[in-house]
């Protein structure tokens, strides 16, 4: 096995985006490797009777997510742009996540999707935007069409059932043997810990 | 003015105990005045539709917000019992703190009381509990009587108006000039604001 982390990631989540645009290089760095497990938040939501982001429930908390997304990103040297709608609708861009996964082509997929959405504000439940993600990751056209295949919709809905398993209640979250963490403000000492094991 | 931070916090709330413990050196550390500001959350959480803490509402995020506590209090060399039972009612101590700030001595009584609910796992709204933390902060025992004041009552209701119109939204939030910070995540980031202006 060696050292793993366990990155479990929703496409809409703005706070992903930053773990999704560093944990790699950190990762390697600490000699980790990491599982990238993209997940629905919708109907873990949905179960604490959640019908939108809470973000958008709870405006106050909105208001300052979106300026510490800001203060975040110029920290880390990334383009912030507010996507309309928010939250997005994760479902396809998660559906090509998997197949890129079986491809052995996740990572860069990932970031693609991320970069469009929080970097440059485009809709990436749009199949032209997610056909430009695909190619920017390098991944062939043709193998695009198998997001609709059905073990593609089941193995998304297993990772949830997976998620549901790990008592995971937001994202992103981080596991590491039997230990959760939850935000991206967890990721460093997610890896420290991935590393000693 | 100089370098001020103002720290609001409530004492019902896990994640202030941690700031409330480390704040004072930290900031000390970087050249920068602290002003503790007491708040109910009660209020504020009422307003968006919660009746308890939303780690009591949303369970699984209560776990592992005990279990993220747990591993914060050993980083920073904190104790840790849960009090029973969560959360307690913060009303008596926050009214104490105003009258311990308009005594010029708010921080040790605040972290008595923090120490003894959460290090100790005591009911900080028993008056002896209460007492006890004045004593230990060094303050004289006559000078409790002032918590029934009416002009405490109404200072402690300004503090719940004067949240509100900062936007804040959870405990503890640092406020530096225009900028607010959520949670003991963001205090260096906020000191490091502070120092600079």
């Amino acid at each position: 096995m060696g050292k793993r982390i366990s990155f479990w990631f929703e496409f809409a989540s703005t706070y992903s985006y930053l773990s999704a645009m560093r944990i790699e290089r950190a990762a390697e760095a600490l000699g980790v490797s990491v599982d990238w497990e993209p997940f629905l938040l919708g109907p873990i939501f949905a179960a604490q009777g959640w019908t939108s982001s809470p973000f958008n429930l709870y405006p106050a908390k909105g208001r300052y997510m979106w300026r510490d997304m800001e203060r975040l990103c110029a920290r880390q040297g990334l383009p912030l742009t507010r996507p309309d709608p928010f939250p997005q609708n994760g479902l396809p861009a998660a559906r090509l996540a998997l197949v890129a996964r079986e491809m052995g082509h996740i990572a860069p997929f990932v970031r693609a999707v991320y970069g469009a959405q929080f970097g440059r504000g485009l809709v990436i439940s749009d199949p032209h935007v997610l056909a430009s993600c695909w190619a920017e990751a390098g991944l062939p056209p043709e193998a695009m069409e198998r997001a609709k295949a059905p073990e593609i919709k089941a193995a998304l809905f297993a990772q949830g059932e997976r998620a549901a398993a790990l008592d995971l209640f937001g994202a992103p979250s981080f596991v590491v043997g039997e230990e959760l963490f939850w935000g991206d403000d967890r990721l460093d000492q997610a890896l420290a810990l991935a590393a000693q094991s």
